[in-house]
């Protein structure tokens, strides 16, 4: 743990103990210090008695910062204590793409009598986040931004932001609109800041701004974001007017989200949004085990292949013993090569395109590692008690054609998948494993079979 | 590809074609609205000496920008066309973490040389920063930032601040300082803005600032930036003095190489900063053979193991083809368990504490899995030509037990290697895969041994 985890954890603990010992003003004194992401952390841990009563000790913005970063279950405990015009007031506290996270994990009445409580104007635009789908950039946009005309002057602008103060989600970036909010560009607030009174803000867009439109995946607009180098996207609806923007806080936590996903596929399980600690024993249960037995299956297949050569395992015993090794080898090589595939696949770094280059890279690669691996393996076989010449010829023969082989199917086997447009973290270590530990065995008693003379 | 990226590529190759007609007119046109990401994307697809001509035709601020973007490599090839003056006159409009990146990979005469041609205050500052260790916040952070006493007025600041543009990394946070450049708060600049002119910067600041020192470690600035939804953290020097701040956009970069290097730990390879593209074939073999090579050598010793069975094996030859599946599935098992704990662990979800917790877990979830694997393979082993109930229900034992290791192991390997200040992503598939499968082996063949009375 870093120091300032050791810390935060002696705090959370000493407010804990005020709290228990009802020690009010202690309790404020040590709340207006701390930051919402440690007392929601703190909330989690309390009973919901308690965890109501914290909560209302807080001053209302931030209640609704601590209540975003609660997490779902926490969220539904903490609401049951409310009235219905606490929550609505706090709804209305919240960020709107907060408080539709909030609502979609309800239950469909509960978010129906919330709905019926609230004012016709949010009433609107709840429901109409709603139906963004999930993963859409709609989903995660938020609507609290700035924006202006096309010909007001600078100073106009910053006379209206002075005189206006708002609760922003995005607070340094405006956008310049025409009549109808269609985005004609953006300009930093501190550009404006910087500018002559006179100026008309269309005279200050510089470049086109890049723009999506409400239904386009987050992980465009993730990709988006990594090569513009972005602060902010402006979201625009079928109109092409703007309704919300995309902000590089979400952005963090959306690419940490499409990691961790990433490689929960690439480890054969079904992606999962919550947190491991927060995921029941049911539920991981049934996030691994269709996939181990997908695989399962498969490996049933590979003793097929395996009892095939029955009599060529019988006739050289020793040959069984080299199999954990080979299928092993093989299974690491092509993960290798499948990781850094995917990987890059994921970050925009390589694309389909470069399926050729990457097979000539891979197969130098491959033949290079076998040289390597080879040696240590003729080494090993030749110098074991009953080894001889034939033998070892036979296994290095075998490790190198699996090792090529693995780390091509391992480069190549993303890119395919990413054509066909399936995901490629499906194209990862568990299921190339399990096609190479095929062909390897083929391979290897194929070749037991030339040169043992078998 | 993405809409986006389809007409990037057209208006690449449009850009590229008006450069080899020397059609400067419409090359200056198209250069107006290509955003500094793309034009650095153009410039590494161009000879030396197209790529010297276009970059002499961007404006300095934008050549900068563009500049930065370009990865080392074609950096360097394009700094050799540039005369000292021009190389000092891009250092200074670049930002000073920029500049530092750049400079890191020169060779050292080159950087003493550059040195040599500087101001003296730019030479004292990049000296200085030369000298962060790598993965330090001082290496990541940049110093272009805004501060103000604390005594100073709503008022004068905000005209303080727009009689002096300057060019800033973070231009929408102040942060308040006392004489002595001591941090005291910060304060959003829309925030600054919708205050009363007459109040002053100390009344404005809210909570503690997290704040962290030059020499810590930037995976605890990501921790606390995830864990505080931080827009920016400012940086201190020993004596506690403000000197620079790391941005969120910093922070998104840093976060996916930590992801990228994770992933490529667990997949047993040295992790790598360079693109999979830009690393050469004999780099790539260099970054895999080691570890292929370890695990070989453990992939021996479980052949040593698997030779000490051989009387059994030879009894028993339909033993051998479920070999792999047992293999496979462990491995599959346990790497499900360890890639789980790797990225809580990474995104400060779970710590070393948790330990007993996810014993609990995955041994729960490690036997809910073991009955429905349990069950396919007891079907599968009776009804095979030569199957019979104590093979079916020894290839199950050992099927279980394997499942139920493996799953603690990956459940607890990594957070063994994080109490021993390891990297967790170490213990992953490729390692506990070699484990489990020598374990698995034994357990194997005893239970055989026991159950066939071989």
């Amino acid at each position: 743990m870093y120091t300032w985890e050791v810390n935060k954890q002696l705090w959370l603990e000493l407010t804990q103990a005020a709290l228990a010992a009802r020690d009010f003003k202690t309790l404020r004194h040590m709340l207006q210090d701390m930051h919402p992401a440690d007392i929601s952390q703190l909330l989690r841990k309390l009973s919901a008695a308690d965890a109501a009563l914290l909560f209302r000790l807080l001053p209302k913005d931030e209640a609704a910062e601590t209540f975003a970063l609660l997490g779902s279950s926490a969220q539904q405990t903490l609401i049951q204590s409310f009235s219905d015009a606490e929550t609505v007031e706090l709804l209305e506290a919240l960020y709107v793409d907060e408080a539709v996270d909030f609502l979609e994990e309800l239950p469909a009445n509960a978010v129906k009598h919330i709905l019926q409580n609230s004012t016709p104007d949010m009433r609107a635009q709840l429901n109409r986040f709603l139906q963004y789908k999930e993963d859409s950039a709609g989903s995660v946009m938020t609507t609290e931004l700035m924006h202006f005309p096309y010909n007001n002057t600078v100073g106009e602008t910053i006379a209206a932001i002075r005189a206006t103060p708002r609760k922003l989600a995005m607070d340094h970036v405006l956008y310049i609109t025409d009549r109808q909010r269609h985005l004609l560009g953006d300009i930093h607030l501190y550009d404006l800041l910087t500018s002559e009174d006179s100026l008309l803000l269309e005279d200050l867009t510089g470049k086109t701004t890049p723009q999506v439109h409400t239904d386009q995946s987050t992980d465009e607009v993730i990709a988006l974001f990594r090569h513009y180098d972005l602060h902010a996207m402006p979201v625009v609806d079928t109109e092409n007017r703007l309704v919300g923007v995309v902000t590089l806080e979400d952005v963090l936590d959306l690419a940490d989200q499409q990691a961790t996903q990433d490689v929960e596929l690439m480890a054969a399980m079904q992606p999962s949004e919550a947190s491991y600690m927060e995921t029941s024993v049911t539920r991981h249960a049934r996030n691994r085990l269709p996939w181990l037995l997908l695989l399962l299956i498969s490996g049933m297949i590979n003793g097929v292949i395996l009892g095939g050569f029955e009599k060529i395992f019988m006739a050289v015993p020793l040959l069984v013993t080299f199999i954990p090794m080979l299928t092993d080898t093989g299974g690491n090589a092509g993960s290798q090569s499948s990781t850094l595939i995917i990987r890059s696949l994921a970050m925009g770094d390589i694309t389909t395109r470069d399926a050729l280059k990457v097979l000539w890279k891979e197969l130098g690669v491959s033949l290079l590692v076998s040289i390597g691996l080879g040696l240590l393996t003729f080494g090993r076989v030749i110098t074991m008690q009953d080894g001889n010449l034939m033998l070892a010829i036979t296994v290095v023969v075998a490790l190198s054609a699996i090792v090529v082989l693995s780390k091509l199917l391992g480069g190549l086997l993303p890119l395919l998948a990413n054509r066909l447009r399936m995901d490629p973290a499906l194209m990862a270590a568990p299921l190339i494993t399990t096609v190479v530990d095929a062909l390897g065995l083929i391979i290897y008693f194929m070749t037991a079979k030339l040169l043992l003379g078998l």
